[in-house]
């Protein structure tokens, strides 16, 4: 059997015909358009499915299911989407509406989360059932997995990882709180340490590889530039890390999953990123001599959200 | 069938005889006396055990399992006791060495995580399918249970709750890192304030109330004050209180389970407690609309550690 997998972002939606081990046949993208509203969304991502299906040469016949991905949550008493803030979707039943379009089982999901699953069945952590994936991005996302399947709670709140308080008081946060650790280990937070020292040191070799423009300072300036040696930039990038494996070390604690993948925009430091994980998350694990989870960097990248929201059919249905 | 269900401290050891529902027929209790070395205390509550059990009128053959909650952990992969601090023990092959002296199947866990299973099945979380039991004492222990059965992670190692950074740099913890949560959340951190109000502050109620004896504040010594209308010991206490819900929301977030029951020391403040936490915790909620866990007292007591241990065989026999 086959599964369609689309990923809703705010500015596109990627869709893929996925085979039952993960992989994608065919995909395509559309823009958006968040700013119609959720119903012309929704035709859109059901049509480019209906689309991507065709390319791929298979018939609707073959298709089990359909999961969709979004930056939020379903309410698992309702079956639709409370709000989700990058959509611009409030109490949206986007099952409902996808089925009106197309006649199949519909999944929805957090995006993270089906990342996650993507990556426990075709990616970095296929072969364990219990892992964590954390996207470092903008914000810091998670999906977890619990004896193979995807773990949301009772309530369908179990996924808010960036929002666990790793600095009591710390830094002001979108949700409100204070000191959520995606203030700490997401790329915004690079970007900001970036800015302060670029802000208060015009000569630092930060605000100089900038020119000055503050706002030209992406995560990745910061991180180059601690790849090449600049010591106030070393001193962020760790700094980072070390917020990083604060957030590691309870998810390890707490889940103790086998592995650990990091995705989004930060992870693509790579090595840089990962022996720096590996040097300090060991010095915080409480059970020093007993096996714990392995950090990686996820494998799937953009295809994740995909594979992942096509998967949702192939474990639930 | 009856289950042996026994509570090991660092003090004394409890053994019940427990029924299907997790009611205690009869129960006993003997000195630890760790300073012996685990062999004999091993031999004395197998003792124990079968004193209890022959005191309830049954006999061995109508006993299903005997379950065995320590302040520590068992590793999955081997069956033995790796370390745990409080009996001085250092890989001791409990199972082994139990079923050496009563023939019949040996589980064994944490203290919390039995405890944790006990109250969802005979105390405050019964009826639930996720829940979370969280043991405010001399540090902060828990019990997760996720679909019915207790979690423990792959790895034995998903119990650590209380050693969940939520104050990164903060204080010192027994483990070695700064800011878990157990410095601020359990009844030493109110010793702890308590001690720093009176040692600064000779003229304060706190100091007053022990005649200037710092050794003599327990946790209870505070609350009562705070209770009674003291600024200071007040404020100790929403401190504590907010730290507490600091924890609580990251259990929220990344759990959401139905219930968080907690138990300890502190839990004893009751309603004083648990007011003031239904207070502050929706602040700090990530998904405000949405149903999530209902913070209540944990039932049992300290029978919570003999129940959950011997419900140990029920589940997973």
């Amino acid at each position: 059997m086959l599964y369609i997998g689309i990923d809703v972002g705010g500015t596109s939606a990627k869709a893929g015909v996925v085979d039952e081990n993960g992989n994608i046949l065919h995909k395509d993208s559309c823009p958006t358009g968040i700013e119609r509203g959720h119903e012309p969304v929704i035709h859109d991502i059901a049509q480019l499915a209906l689309r991507v299906l065709d390319g791929s040469g298979h018939a609707l016949g073959e298709v089990c299911s359909v999961g969709i991905g979004i930056p939020g949550i379903q309410d698992p008493r309702t079956g639709r989407v409370p709000f989700c803030t990058n959509l611009g979707w409030h109490d949206v039943p986007l099952v409902e509406l996808m089925q009106a379009e197309i006649d199949k089982p519909v999944y929805v999901t957090n995006d993270a989360t089906a990342a996650g699953l993507a990556e426990s069945i075709a990616g970095v952590s296929a072969g364990t059932r219990n892992s964590v994936f954390v996207t470092l991005g903008t914000g810091v996302g998670g999906g977890v997995i619990i004896d193979g399947k995807v773990f949301l709670g009772p309530h369908g709140v179990a996924t808010e990882i960036g929002h666990m308080i790793t600095v009591a008081g710390g830094e002001l946060c979108t949700c409100g709180n204070r000191g959520c650790w995606e203030r700490y280990a997401s790329a915004s937070a690079i970007i900001r340490e970036g800015r302060r020292l670029a802000a208060s040191q015009p000569g630092s070799a930060l605000a100089r590889a900038v020119d000055g423009r503050l706002e030209a300072i992406e995560a990745r300036t910061v991180i180059d530039l601690a790849r090449a040696g600049d010591s106030q930039c070393t001193e962020i990038f760790d700094n980072y890390v070390r917020h990083l494996c604060v957030g590691l070390v309870n998810l390890i604690n707490l889940y103790d999953p086998e592995v650990i993948a990091l995705g989004g925009g930060v992870s693509h430091a790579g090595a840089f990123l990962l022996d720096k994980v590996n040097e300090e998350l060991p010095k915080l694990v409480f059970y020093k001599a007993m096996p714990r989870a392995r950090v990686e960097l996820a494998k799937l990248g953009n295809d994740a959200g995909i594979i992942g929201a096509a998967m949702l059919g192939r474990r639930e249905g």
